[in-house]
């Protein structure tokens, strides 16, 4: 077994945050649910790094596996692997990957005809859970903008259970949104309590064009600018008991209702 | 202003901590959003302990109202305050309330019409953000059962947006659950990810009778116990690029198509 320096420790640590992923490019992602989902998707790790000690019979068949694709895959001692780690109860072992970049012209692309916004979710757990609901409900893009988390950040891609690997993400400023839906022609639907009721969102024509959902904080809602470009804006009709929706619920249920519309 | 004890305060503190409710039968919310909720929920406090430094123009009028209402306020220092906080901003105002009862005749009556089960939830966030979208979508009583989170612990009052003011909760086991759901000839519906697709809940039929709607763990589902009483028993429809949603979402989406079925 080959020691790993401790500059590599270092750096691999560094991927806990915001500013160690911009320097390095890259993210990490642990556990075993995470790493299968990064191979279901074709989105192979540069390495893994793994403790024999912590290891369950699941997670030692998954690292087979990896070196069975090429993968390179260093050990660690079970204090080094925790020093690398996010989490309390680690699994013994953590990836570590490219930031995927995307570029205008491939947002530009007719494939990408279901795209999210996520306009100042902060919430980290919001934001996973809402890049989960997205592909799941056959979203292929999620922008996001403002005070958007980090959707690289290790409390996101857990709550994604793995979803960041399957589609297309980007962060974008406003104004090249605004430009991009305009150029394209694009449908914008926009989360709105203002906004019309929800039953708006079965009408048969939203299924043959591209659109753009757009989600908003709790607590401010979406941006002028955005809520101003909209086509249409909903409201998720509920008893006026409570005030709004958490914003990850509220965004799901209208991907799902513009999922059954279109399915 | 007359110094609050030091044990007074030890006490306030220990609600943050599920020993410390049980022992006293009380629990604390703090804030000016959630401590508004139970004003318009008329869900009183015990006491309001408010630190004046911290306190902005809004949370100022609140203890004003508070004081009104003939509510018992106690002044603190800024530290004694954060002493007995659960965040790291505080504003200035922490409420202690005595925990409510539900008892087996009430759960009896009639009124409680929709009942949410949340079986092994046990993250506060999502158990928060179900009781949140229970009381949008008409529900009026919550059962708890399994590993589920305290509904009182501070982050699950947090995360329901203080719906925890709103609608009844209870701690059930399942051996009175089935027994409940038995003697009152309850429509029993399942979350299960073998089930029929949720289209069949847009049937008219679950308009004329008391239901519970089941929702356990993303891991593990309900138990066979639950899930064998089921009368009905339903998966969410979505692209199979995911293999389940996050709990709290599909329990919304499931409340959300049974509001709209009967409303």
């Amino acid at each position: 077994v080959v020691p790993v320096a401790k500059t590599e420790l270092k750096k691999v640590r560094s991927l806990l945050t915001r500013k160690g992923r911009r320097e390095h490019q890259m993210f990490s992602a642990e556990g075993i649910r995470l790493l299968e989902e990064s191979i279901r998707f074709r989105f192979w790790p540069r390495a893994i790094y793994y403790a024999p000690a912590v290891l369950s019979d699941r997670g030692a068949k998954l690292i087979k596996q990896f070196k069975r694709s090429h993968i390179e895959t260093k050990q660690l001692t079970t204090r080094e692997l925790n020093s690398i780690s996010d989490t309390k109860m680690p699994q013994g072992l953590v990836g570590v990957f490219s930031l995927p970049e995307i570029t205008a012209p491939e947002l530009f692309q007719s494939r990408c005809r279901r795209l999210l916004l996520c306009e100042n979710i902060s919430d980290p757990g919001n934001l996973g859970t809402l890049i989960r609901s997205a592909l799941a409900f056959g979203f292929n893009v999620v922008l996001l903008c403002g005070s958007t988390a980090d959707p690289f950040a290790p409390k996101v891609v857990r709550a994604s259970a793995g979803s960041v690997f399957g589609l297309r993400m980007a962060q974008v400023l406003t104004k090249a949104l605004v430009e991009f839906v305009v150029n394209t022609r694009m449908t914008v639907i926009a989360a709105d309590l203002n906004g019309h009721s929800d039953d708006r969102l079965t009408d048969r024509k939203l299924g043959q064009r591209r659109f753009l959902l757009a989600v908003g904080s709790e607590a401010a809602g979406l941006s002028p600018e955005i809520l101003s470009r909209a086509d249409l804006r909903v409201r998720i009709r509920h008893s006026r008991n409570v005030e709004s929706l958490n914003a990850a619920v509220a965004g799901s249920i209208l991907m799902k209702r513009i999922y059954d519309t279109m399915n």
